[in-house]
């Protein structure tokens, strides 16, 4: 998904030592700005307003990390949830309104989320895992399959869409991969978990969500979260440059997901899910 | 900072696929679980607790996680802020409580986070930038300098203390550098904004807040966040193996630290406070 080239890098004059010899040279980086997500919904017949989360965000596609900020926290499932999204202010505008519909019981969500944040029970891996897991087992495409050697290709297709890293070297990508193999669109965001809502907010805006047949491919390591945001799109497989961590292993366990770690130099691990790997 | 091997990784039975051929192994990957940090507080002569944050992070050396939270976010600023600091319920324990003084105002924190995150006038960079800048301006020391040479060699220094990151891959480090060069301490975990505040912890809990004499060398890249850390710990130089974001240069502008990425290969980039770093 291109955008300008200067919403993603910013240039910088610096000093550069290298064996002792310094220069100074124009360097380019990534772009970081919070972005305020806000939430206009409905209680009892009365229209409320909410600041919902400050991202530091990579500006570009902010309706798109709004969106997929909103199915991964659960509070919207379809397009028809969402009855308005309009950043606010004159553009470049770094806070973003999302106005829920009539349907959307904003309110319950904030209890019950509060409620897991709050409560003096005792925070678990586990519990967080089965929440997961309840919300999207049904969900989870069981008889998508991929061959390895489409795997081992992701590497050096994402390389040619990366325009932000390889100006940066500071740049994640999130890349929506269809079961053919090839790439139908790439986020580039200074944060793993904002590039990953990019594509998820363009997949519900377009109409995708449930993602199916499909593998989301990250230049990240994976971790809860990640594992939390694909299960919460609906997606089968994640794949990542990177390596897992342990509850990203037991969360895409426990929900049915196929994750790959150290998808690299045609190699790759299969950490969960390997009925969908031919080899 | 040792801690026992099973607390940083944890060992998964993997399908590995190398060109196209697969085997069976174990794979160490880095722990994640979430930590849930409670505040006691007092309000009017009531003692009070709350929910503060939830990490995810990797286990051990929760209490200095937690000290590092509350530095980083200006809650507690010297030893004597803290009255107690423990984990709840049996080892290992995923909730680690701190007892506020009397004397920290916590509610007043609140309120003006609050106002900040809740604000309708819009949220901007420089606001952010401003507001670090205007708390941490008077204790960033001016005149602490270091050789160029110092700074090249400390990735093959930090790469010998790594122990978990040479087991999975996947866990950053963050250093306390002294003015000679030598390494400190490390702390390991899967968050690069965790290993800092276990550092920054360390330090309060050890009376060495603010920071002085000292480089923060991190084996991430840096952002908005990993600066403000460093701020709130009155630290001069933060030096990170990766690039810095935009955001991370304005503010280590503003605050007036020496901030360094790219370090690596006998190479580095000066992006704020060259003064400090004699080449």
């Amino acid at each position: 998904m291109p955008v300008s080239e200067s919403s993603l890098v910013r240039r910088y004059s610096v000093k550069r030592l290298s064996h002792g010899n310094a220069e100074r040279v124009v360097d380019i980086v990534a772009a970081e700005e919070p972005l305020e997500m806000r939430v206009e919904y409905w209680f009892k017949d009365t229209r409320l307003s909410q600041s919902l989360a400050v991202a530091m965000r990579t500006p570009g596609h902010d309706r798109e990390l709004a969106a997929g900020f909103l199915v991964s926290e659960g509070i919207v499932r379809t397009p028809r949830d969402l009855a308005g999204l309009h950043p606010l202010g004159p553009e470049p505008s770094n806070e973003v309104v999302a106005e829920l519909s009539k349907d959307v019981d904003f309110e319950n969500w904030r209890t019950e989320r509060s409620s897991l944040v709050n409560s003096s029970c005792g925070v678990c891996g586990k519990r967080n895992r089965e929440a997961v897991a309840s919300q999207t087992r049904t969900v989870i495409q069981d008889d998508f399959e991929v061959d390895a050697s489409l795997i081992e290709q992701l590497p050096a297709l994402l390389g040619e869409r990366q325009a932000g890293f390889a100006q940066t070297g500071g740049l994640h990508a999130a890349a929506l991969v269809n079961a053919t193999g090839s790439i139908e669109c790439v986020f580039e965001d200074i944060g793993r978990h904002n590039a990953l809502d990019k594509l998820i907010g363009h997949a519900l805006l377009s109409g995708r969500i449930p993602l199916r047949e499909c593998i989301l491919f990250l230049s990240s390591r994976s971790s809860f979260e990640l594992v939390q945001k694909t299960a919460m799109a609906g997606a089968p497989m994640l794949a990542t440059v990177g390596g897992p961590s342990s509850l990203a292993i037991e969360t895409a366990r426990d929900c049915g997901i196929t994750l790959l770690g150290f998808v690299r130099e045609k190699r790759f691990n299969i950490y969960s899910g390997e009925w969908r790997i031919n080899s």
